[in-house]
């Protein structure tokens, strides 16, 4: 075969197959979970503009990056943060080897089943429980106690897995993010280490793009073979104002698109909104007690009042849970 | 055309495309400017290996992490480290809104051109000059002059641009490894703002795989637009023991691959090396003083001692400049 047939062979070939992908991607509602509305038309109009080649908002591959907040927004919140929930339970699992707890604060609260009795000591009582549970073992002693606990424990509410209770409106809005060239990120308050070891495979976000607070470790040899040991310390606390100074110190670059649900979320919406050209900011307002909860301005978890208002003034994108999802959860009969 | 038809053409297409792109892969030399021997054979055998599907060495796509140090692996590092030059430089340019500097050491040996005096005041005169041109500005406002620098300013030996002193040889072991599916990250003592301004340009490593030391930032309102304010103090140090501790922050994976010259490297090659399944680790050892310099055991400069031996004992892959690359520089007649 001489090579200018060849070359014509492919071409050819290679046409018919991205004609045939691009009347695929045509056809097919990729957000099948968002009824029609102003919410799902914000998204889509964003994303078709940014993608369109000769369009004056014309956004380059590289510099597609949209960032997610976690507790709230990819997974529910209720009744207090995920992460709270594993504390107490990694309590109530190392209680065997700390008979002393039974008589000391906040561990006594937590395992006569009292969370609020056990939150009640502020912010000290909270770092304890925080640092007795993530610190003082390796980063892979303390994936495999996450990957454990994710695996198993169900939510006391629903019954079940925590995986199962993601959004599936979001998990359909990061993967038609992603098959527009889109970087996704998460950018989440929790610990980074907690996530780490499965939004891979919940979210289809690898580790080196979630960005979330920590604690700080050190490399050291443990018999001859080097560890990284967790130590009971701040490293950086990845919420607020700690957001878009999280965002800089991973991506190095302002995402074009934000995703959030409370005031912590605010100051990333404001720093990915201010930057130049196209700009996407959606909040999640929790509105559906039926199908998972409603609250916001005076919630003690996932508080929306701040960002409710700006959102209004700046003219973002408020998903009314209610009314703009289809389902919530994944297969679920609602 | 009936479904069936259209569905075999297209698997007929994609297939003549598939087997045109691995001929195209095979007939190619990709590592052109590396001398046949045993470090190229072994960079080669190992990346084959890791990616034969089926082989017992298989590693996924998402687990093919490979880490870079940039000084003196990626770019020269000599007669002093870039970033001190670049250091210098700024010193200069804002010497006029300094006229107090003249009669302030360690300024006043920079601006005399004594460099080894302006560095005799060991690191509390270093800190001060670093935190004189690195803090105090927004972080838009200094990746505009680390690019205005890094476009104009020339190495003093060679008269070229630091982006023209990096070495063609990794550069293409970069392009070979990403050809493989590797995500490739620098992972570098030096400040993580310096690098990203240049770094997909030049090396096509864009800003959310560069890992490098920080100094702190914080996030505020100036004018009603948010910014992030670079702050004269240390945020991290990426290097030596802090290596493995940067690559856990941002990737939280351990690579299954990594490139270093110096005893800053030597815990991120212990790091990667100490994980399960195949690893790879290489020195390069500067040995070349005609095209570039000679300098290991002694040097102030990317001192390669304890990793030299390390590499020795445990059969990590050393890579003699002067014999094992044809050429140094990109587009340079030697």
């Amino acid at each position: 075969m001489k090579t200018i047939s060849r070359n014509n062979l492919i071409a050819t070939a290679l046409i018919v197959v991205l004609v045939f992908i691009a009347s695929m991607a045509l056809a097919t509602d990729q957000l099948p979970s968002w009824n029609d509305g102003k919410a799902k038309q914000s998204i889509v109009t964003f994303v078709e503009k940014v993608t369109k080649a000769g369009s004056p908002d014309f956004v380059p591959v590289a510099e597609r990056i949209a960032t997610f907040d976690n507790d709230g927004c990819l997974w529910a919140e209720q009744p207090m943060y995920f992460q709270a929930l594993f504390i107490f339970d990694r309590i109530k699992a190392l209680a065997p080897q700390h008979p002393e707890w039974k008589e000391k604060e906040p561990f006594a609260s937590v395992l006569k089943g009292d969370m609020k009795d056990a939150l009640a000591g502020g912010e000290h009582a909270l770092m304890e429980m925080v640092m007795t549970t993530h610190a003082g073992m390796t980063t892979e002693e303390f994936e495999k106690i996450v990957k454990g606990w994710i695996s198993t424990a169900k939510h006391p509410k629903t019954g079940r897995l925590y995986t199962e209770m993601v959004y599936q409106p979001m998990l359909e809005l990061l993967a038609y993010l992603r098959a527009n060239g889109f970087k996704t990120f998460i950018v989440s308050g929790g610990g980074i280490e907690f996530m780490r070891p499965w939004t891979e495979r919940v979210y289809g976000i690898p580790p080196e793009q979630v960005i979330g607070s920590s604690i700080k470790t050190r490399f050291e040899m443990r018999d001859g073979k080097p560890v990284l040991m967790r130590l009971p310390e701040i490293n950086f606390i990845d919420d607020k104002a700690g957001k878009p100074v999280g965002i800089q110190q991973h991506i190095g670059r302002r995402p074009i698109a934000a995703f959030g649900n409370s005031d912590g979320d605010l100051q990333m919406l404001q720093w990915t909104t201010a930057g130049s050209g196209p700009r996407f900011a959606l909040i999640l307002h929790h509105t559906d007690a039926e199908r998972e909860w409603a609250y916001d301005r005076t919630s003690s978890v996932g508080r929306l009042d701040k960002a409710l208002d700006e959102a209004t003034t700046k003219g973002w994108t408020v998903v009314d849970m209610k009314k703009d999802w289809k389902i919530v959860f994944p297969s679920m009969n609602e």
